[in-house]
């Protein structure tokens, strides 16, 4: 029998992650690939009970807070955006959700809007607050690679503005749907090739275009691997992003929110352009993010 | 009865087109989607048979030249490239491919590499050798809009180099496979959009995958709709290619071959930064290409 006092919940496009809280932090946790992708609306409550069923009594409700892809509109409930500037959580902002089981009090956090440019975020706004809570005061640029990777300038507690780029989007189609797939190897890794396409597109953007059929052509004619491939298209891409997002990161803290590995990839960038970026694991951030809500929500009264 | 002399053939990924050939030019026609995507290599004679049959006869022997991905390594039979600087067609290195139906004599057509950077063509050297045969003398450059758009310098009746980008292939996997794809209309075109999305990437190249991402944004809070919203894509894509591609059509005579829908796309673009091109059809360039590759093909000795 686990003690949670409440559970965290971050439930994306792909996946959905519980966390069961207790005093001390996480106490159990629990993933499945049960993501906004795959569920009809009425499937939410039971693929939640799944996961977190063992955590639950009966005669007691745990409250749930969910981030993600859950609350929008082809979610479980829509949670409407918040406007930027604001603090990227308000905890007299979330949507309660109804449930058939007593034991669960659901309550969705809404994303993040901007007017202009048109911008928009569904589970980073919770990364984000998780960063501002693990590294107090901190005033700068937050970037959040992934699918659809997000610069953020925050500042006194606030998301002042932010950017989405398809970075990782476009390399999952790219390196699995196009013609470059004939040449992308599953494993492997070739760290040279990463850094050349880097530096190819930071200095010379508007060549995309052709440095991706380049990579198709060396393939059949000058033997380039199938790790050199993919490494150099990682690069090409991810240098894009960075020319694109200069003017977020340029002379800025920079700290970066993700997964190790893609982290690391933009640490390394980053730094050979003279930044010197701070870790954080999207984990660590999520949670800290959820926690800080959590402790909004007993504050507010209702 | 058709009356054919020979019969030309474009190749392709996804389409086989049949031309049946007679004094006069074209005398009938036929296409299937007998592309090589679909084909294993016993398939390309019988789909070849299935779509000119009706012009064969008994006992005679009639010259069927092909050009396309029928020559590349996964295509019937492999036609290997010639590298550039070179005529775009060379009747002397042609490859024939043995076949059990005596009624036809199959000769497929050399692609062009270049070595630095590196880049292939497929099918493209063909309609170059075919605006060549139409407008005789042509100096400058030639772009080939599509999947993998080709830009080309020709000079003195060869092609001195060329550069692929992918932009047709973009377009195609951004507007039916990303998150994009839900605010995209199948119908509908919206002139101003285009124009927009062209001077944005011409202007800031560095910018496309923000600029990507600001579609799916503005679907969602800012009401851009579907036909807008393709019309910009379109414009993003071709303003990017033209960013890239601006060392190879800035102050030369240009000519555009392709489909007509996409290639006034192009001419509306270039002629939005200058340059004055001029139009032809893929179709009669092909017709064209071949026609001079079967007339050096009757005059090489064998």
């Amino acid at each position: 029998m686990i003690p949670a006092g409440w559970i965290a919940v971050d439930w994306g496009t792909t996946h959905l992650r519980a966390y069961a809280m207790g005093p001390g932090g996480v106490c159990a946790e629990e993933t499945s690939t049960d993501g906004m992708a795959t569920l009809t609306r009425d499937g939410y409550e039971p693929a939640l009970l799944r996961l977190v069923g063992a955590w639950l009594a009966p005669g007691r409700t745990l409250p749930v807070f969910a981030c993600g892809m859950v609350g929008s509109r082809q979610g479980w409930h829509e949670a409407p955006y918040r406007t930027v500037p604001c603090p990227p959580l308000d905890a007299a902002r979330l949507i309660a959700v109804p449930t058939r089981d007593s034991r669960i009090a659901v309550r969705l956090i809404p994303g993040l809007k901007q007017a202009q440019p048109a911008d928009v975020m569904r589970g980073e706004e919770t990364q984000i607050a998780g960063a501002l809570a693990l590294m107090p005061g901190f005033d700068g640029v937050l970037c959040l690679p992934g699918t659809h990777s997000k610069w953020v300038q925050v500042s006194a507690g606030e998301v002042i503005s932010f950017q989405t780029f398809m970075t990782g989007e476009l390399f999952a189609l790219l390196s699995s749907q196009s013609v470059l797939r004939h040449g992308m190897a599953a494993e492997g890794w070739d760290d040279a090739a990463f850094a050349a396409g880097l530096s190819e597109t930071l200095s010379r953007p508007e060549r995309i275009g052709a440095r991706l059929f380049a990579l198709r052509a060396e393939g059949l004619i000058a033997g380039l691997g199938a790790a050199a491939a993919k490494a150099r298209l990682s690069g090409l891409l991810i240098g894009l992003e960075l020319a694109g997002s200069r003017a977020y990161w340029l002379g800025q803290p920079i700290a970066i929110i993700g997964a190790d590995r893609l982290s690391a990839l933009y640490a390394q960038a980053l730094t050979a352009q003279g930044a010197s970026p701070r870790l954080l694991s999207a984990r660590d951030a999520v949670i800290a993010g959820l926690t800080a809500l959590r402790r909004g929500a007993m504050e507010t009264p209702r």
